[in-house]
């Protein structure tokens, strides 16, 4: 079996796309990078555990890249340029074909969004992999959770619940049929991170956040950071073959949810023309109520829903 | 149980020490600090598993110190001051108790080193600890390892192997009688990062490293980097009580080894008086040969040594 450091140089010694502010990459005590001038940085950190965020069979390949995107997609929601990145990574043995088939999947993230891999950690033990990614954001102009006001409007890329669906159906408690599985399927295993959403909503966005752990529970973050609450109204179901769970409560997909001011909303939609990306308004700010939010379908009818979202110390897969 | 939110504002949540350049801390999608001027960011990330990095019944406080206290050390060998750092966990349960215990010593080292903990993750999992720190060096003046010239002088601070000797100890490999036991396990449990030499060495060393995997072992990844062979001179043993193979083999002590031009001896003799730390002269850096390091003792006779360090994929604990 090839050592750690082995294994470092083969799959994750890269030169770096630039030199100039990457002055230093995997092989010393720590890397050095130079922020650019006028940025701040954004940093956010993401532990994978299998049979928590991935089931034990996943595909190596695919597990690189989404591995790395969940990641990108902390990005996405700041409205800032993903650009370092490291890896710690436990494996119960150094499995070589395994190792090879994830970095490519991992470098393929990497190289989709202009990210240099600096450093990082291979231990033995329970499979585990722990990525901190860094971001560059004009000083002052990043996405927070905290800026919703009241009129704001609430808006949601894409079509958030595909990746829940895709898992459910793994899991044999749906039945898809193409090419909606493949669909779901896509969603769950090769995430789009919404990069280029995040950063063209700084100035437009009132506050953001990815759909990790479903779009209820993120809205919910947002609304209290925010101190406010939301009134949405939600088409029952979405799509035809497209449960309404998995929609409102299904984690995993990152897409983004945000707010921006009503009067923002024809520069928004103009976003999604220009973006090739459905951008749906689904409800508005209102003041800080008792209920954060106030779900309705299209006729103005009160939603139940039972499960809010997604809990990674009470729950299962995601 | 409290869900992974309300664990992080309970225990992971502060007030930054430095809010001009800690922009924003742990409760958003990421954490955005801005680097003074002149300085580049050193960053590492190192992961801690239960039974390769530390026996399962580790005292929480103890872990939680160490947990950080080994990121600290790769700032230290870099000659950077320790600013940020960002925490992921995965546990089986989340144990209220257990982890106010094991913030207590994590906090604890970061007080003592002045770090504000930024940001982090928390799920469920086997026992697994993921750190990434950063540290400010200013541009260009950061320790490498590729530095170490022919005729350069080894270094290394206080006494490594007295973790290593602890652990025997526990494992029952050993018998320490007080006052050596307790020192023992002091190294073993609360190592004591070598920031203020690392940032002294700084236009005195040409290349450092800590000593986490052993003496020879990381002295050897500086000779590789430096393209360099190393001829040692060592006591044997290094004291009446002390094995040579823990001074030599044993990690985990986060002493510093270094190399600096021989015209740079008397400054760092002062250095150690300075600072009430041993620095000792062990050797000198030769042309690169077959052999990477020569050892023998103080007459002058050759030293075998089997295991020369130590790597986490092919052994157990250290």
């Amino acid at each position: 079996m090839p050592s750690e450091f082995a294994l470092i140089d083969r799959y994750f010694k890269r030169p770096p796309r630039n030199p100039g502010q990457t002055a230093l990459g995997v092989g010393d005590d720590a890397a050095l990078i130079r922020p650019g001038p006028g940025m701040e940085l954004a940093i956010s950190t993401d532990m994978l555990v299998a049979g928590t965020h991935f089931l034990p069979n996943t595909d190596a390949e695919d597990l690189g890249w989404k591995t790395l995107a969940v990641n990108v997609s902390d990005m996405a929601a700041m409205g800032a340029q993903p650009r370092w990145a490291l890896l710690a990574v436990a494996l119960p043995a150094a499995t070589e074909s395994w190792i090879e088939k994830f970095a490519r999947g991992f470098f393929a993230c990497a190289d989709e969004f202009g990210i240099d891999v600096i450093g990082g950690d291979t231990t033995k033990g329970p499979r585990n992999f722990c990525v901190t990614i860094f971001g560059e954001v004009p000083t002052g102009q990043a996405l927070l959770r905290s800026g919703a006001r009241p009129g704001d409007d609430v808006w949601v890329s894409g079509a958030p619940g595909r990746a829940a669906l895709g898992l459910a159906h793994l899991q044999g408690r749906a039945v898809l049929e193409q090419p909606q599985l493949a669909d779901c399927l896509a969603a769950l295993h090769r995430p789009q991170p919404r990069v280029a959403l995040g950063q063209a909503l700084r100035g437009l966005a009132s506050a953001a956040i990815d759909v990790s752990d479903g779009l209820l529970a993120d809205l919910g973050h947002i609304l209290d950071a925010s101190r406010v609450s939301a009134r949405l109204q939600i088409a029952v179901p979405p799509a035809p073959t497209f449960p309404r769970e998995a929609y409102l409560s299904g984690g995993d997909d990152y897409e983004l949810v945000f707010t921006a001011p009503a009067a923002q909303h024809a520069a928004i939609v103009a976003l999604g023309d220009t973006l090739q990306l459905a951008l749906t308004h689904i409800g508005s700010i209102t003041a800080r109520a008792s209920d954060a939010i106030d779900l309705c379908d299209m006729e103005g009818r009160p939603i139940e829903v039972a499960e809010r979202g997604f809990d990674h110390f009470s729950s299962g897969i995601t």
